[in-house]
């Protein structure tokens, strides 16, 4: 074989097809996409089910979906219009009521039908639109259920999509992403993923590994008849090259997680430094679409606000206070301790005001705690626009400071505000990539935990090929890498997997 | 003319012919119904609007709806797929991207064409259903409103609607109160009103008063030629007729404003009489659907319940203590007032412990104030299973009970338990006919206070009518009525009530 890319293809082809009882279905069998026949073992139930879509509350509109075998046959069960639901023809809207087992009319509906495979679960779909209302919609969703739909489990239509091979894994994933994202960088990444960016990517180099391991058991296959395993430094050069783009898209979660999870950060400082004004001016330019994150057990966020796309949660925080009093101090430790606990500490300082030692004290504690976090601290001095430049306040602190930027403000005229919010964003950033060749960011923790795990067992692998080793040992490892590259996009995944990823939906989707 | 009711209507309808000038102009002008053009000047705009129509929060499906004459090239600015939104036909439904004006996209979509004038709102209509994420949503309408679209006030989808001729006044007041329905009896007594149920009785009605005008005007037209007004008592016994209708539908309403609203009980009873444990028995059975009101400023409503199709919030309440501290006592006087400010107020016994002074004084006060209100007591006697017959406390009270009806129970057991529901059932519809004839519930303030003013105003017209004066007093009294009936259906509304009503309505519908 030789060493054009091309032609190195055509013959590992060549080759595998020679060798039709062992690698030609292993390699079937290794890159296989994971289609409903394959998980048909993941609990894939064909029965019909029905949810409440939208989000609950009142609204305009809310939608009951129904998927499954008998989605048509129970929609038309309830559905009575000009047109029955066996007449309908797929992606077409009909307006009618939708009654109970009386006959009694629950709501005047719109029933949108999706025939199989052309609908989001792959099954056939009825999505009744109602009036908003939570009563009226939940009759209806009951009415189904009377019908003979089984109540849709969190996330179970999105599990569907995957168990027929509509979306892999790490799409599904990413419309639970795209749901909960609340900033530009969180929806563009969860976006791209659920598009297939990162599973196309996962795809190339799952193709990459499968053809390094079947050059391996190519060798074993022919060892007893005499066969040499000569393509050892072919494989180990495939290998390295893999376990770099596997590297190269592990850099990324760090910024990745930032985008997914967004920035908290801590303000701190002395009573009447301006953290009110300082907050009040970013919320008054940058003020975050949404700022509500029902259903966390988080800190609590006083506000939330959107810088380069990123989402910056700012957390409520006692301050920082000097005291004597014992059991206040315990309060004030527990406070500092909370502070210490985010992404980014902002140290606010009185341009007008010298620091005390108990001041000094606490910043010195907050910063050490924060530091040894591996979180970031900025100092922020604020009043610059009063403060006399001989009695710089940043002085006091100068041993401290110096380890960390010092951005200069006035929360009254916005002086400095732009530096400050540039400065977060490459704080929050860190100055580490956000994307690996080809545009991918890695947001997700079980996908890096993943690719982690892949990059250690080909690392493995490499060594036992180095060492010389016979090609069996190489091959357990680089399998076990495959396997563990194939979680992230659901080819080989268990029903433990899937129920931890689909228990994080929203009943409905 | 004869009494024969078809002849009479021919004869009517050849009377008004011949009287072109005045009568057949008064006629038509009178009984219009409410078309985009008679409300012309009522505020009707049309610009293209949109809004998010589902509700706010997470979910797996949210929508975008845009109205108007822009709403198809609105959409085709950012919509990208297969088909473009021109070539769509209404009522089919379209998945592809909606794409900022980057191009960047926002979120793949299903896009669900309505053209004029088979929509919602009469207009072109583009709804388009994306995921159901806050910050994508948000996106998709803001990306709307860029392209040139002007984001919806409080009920405009179904302002334009009423403007537009599709519904009137009372049906879309009805969408506002099917999606704030929150049991049974308001489900049913508002969709029943969306469907125009009240809509044709009130038509019914203003036809015949609008006879009974024209034969007013056709008189005073012929009175100067010396044409008698011979019809007096034909009038007369159709403003009775007229008059009874309205007052069978005003006594509907003391029902129909439980159904809209609710009943609101207040538990009150001494410590340990057993409230938890009723409240629990009640709730076990009998827990509503839907127990939130967001955004509402009543009291702090504990439960609520289901019983006989009404909704039963339950009233948190302090209970009844005794107490010799002044200050306290002004607590215990602030929390007897809240209790009394109810529905129903529930008063419980111990079936194992004698009522105190204090108590029986406290009991006395409330059913005091809850009686001078006009609303109800309701004694209830728990721990039958452990009372002593011979010492039953309701003995201590018996100058109360006797006016009141007291049931027995044991919420530990629940004996008893149905007999409550049942008496509170009654209690709560007061033995009042729930619907008139036609089996219509008035259950809007707004509609009971216009049929009462035409109910006096029609009064004002009899009398006048009796005392043998001209038919032109009669007439002006006639025409009040006419409008004060008008203004249910929206004939004759101003836009401060077109306001008031439309900004009940959350945004998007």
């Amino acid at each position: 074989m030789t060493k054009n890319p091309a032609e190195k293809k055509a013959g590992f082809f060549v080759c595998i097809l020679t060798v039709v009882n062992s690698s030609a279905n292993l390699y079937i069998q290794l890159l296989l996409k994971p289609p409903a026949k394959q998980n048909v073992s993941l609990a894939y139930e064909s029965d019909t089910i029905a949810a409440i879509a939208t989000p609950e509350g009142e609204g305009g509109i809310s939608v009951v979906r129904i998927s499954g075998d008998g989605a048509m046959s129970i929609a038309a069960g309830g559905f009575r219009g000009a047109t029955t639901i066996d007449k309908m023809s797929s992606h077409t809207a009909h307006y009618g009521r939708f009654v109970d087992e009386q006959g009694k009319t629950i709501d005047n509906v719109v029933a949108l039908v999706f025939r199989r495979p052309n609908s989001y679960t792959g099954e056939d779909t009825v999505e009744l639109s109602c009036h908003g209302g939570r009563y009226l919609t939940k009759r209806i969703l009951e009415a189904t259920l009377r019908l003979g739909a089984r109540a849709a489990q969190a996330g179970e239509f999105t599990k569907r999509a995957f168990l027929n091979g509509r979306i892999d894994l790490a799409q599904a994933e990413a419309v639970a992403d795209l749901i909960h994202a609340r900033s530009e960088r969180a929806h563009q990444s969860s976006l791209a993923q659920l598009n297939g960016v990162l599973s196309d990517r996962i795809s190339l180099v799952r193709e990459r590994l499968v053809e390094s391991i079947s050059l391996l058991e190519l060798e074993l296959d022919f060892a007893e008849e005499g066969y040499r395993f000569t393509e050892k430094e072919r494989v180990a050069g495939q290998l390295k090259s893999t376990v770099s783009q596997i590297n190269d898209l592990l850099t990324t979660y760090s910024v990745g997680k930032i985008y997914r999870d967004g920035v908290k950060v801590a303000l701190a400082g002395a009573p009447n430094v301006g953290k009110s004004s300082l907050l009040n001016a970013l919320l008054q330019e940058d003020r975050a679409i949404v700022t509500e994150i029902p259903g966390t057990t988080r800190d609590i966020i006083e506000e939330s606000i959107s810088l380069g796309g990123l989402l910056f949660d700012l957390i409520d925080t006692a301050g920082i206070r000097e005291t004597e009093d014992l059991v206040e101090r315990e309060g004030v430790r527990r406070a500092e301790e909370r502070l210490s606990n985010c992404d980014i500490l902002v140290l606010m300082l009185d341009g007008t005001r010298a620091v005390g030692a108990e001041e000094v004290a606490a910043i010195s504690r907050l910063t050490n705690a924060v530091e040894q976090r591996g979180a970031s601290c900025v100092f922020v001095l604020n009043k610059i626009d009063i403060m006399e430049p001989e009695r710089n306040p940043v002085l006091d602190v100068e041993h401290i400071t110096r380890r960390h930027d010092v951005v200069e403000i006035s929360a009254r005229t916005h002086q400095g505000l732009e530096s400050l919010k540039e400065l977060l964003v490459r704080k929050a950033l860190r100055d580490m990539p956000s994307t690996s060749e080809g545009g991918i960011t890695i947001t997700n923790a079980r996908h890096f935990s993943a690719l982690k795990r892949t990059a250690d067992s080909l690392g493995l692998a490499l060594e036992t090929l180095e060492c010389g080793k016979s090609g069996e040992f190489v091959a357990v490892d680089l399998r076990a890498g495959l396997d563990a590259l194939g979680e992230i996009v659901g080819a080989t995944s268990t029903d433990d997997i899937l129920n931890s990823i689909f228990s994080r939906f929203c009943i409905g989707k």
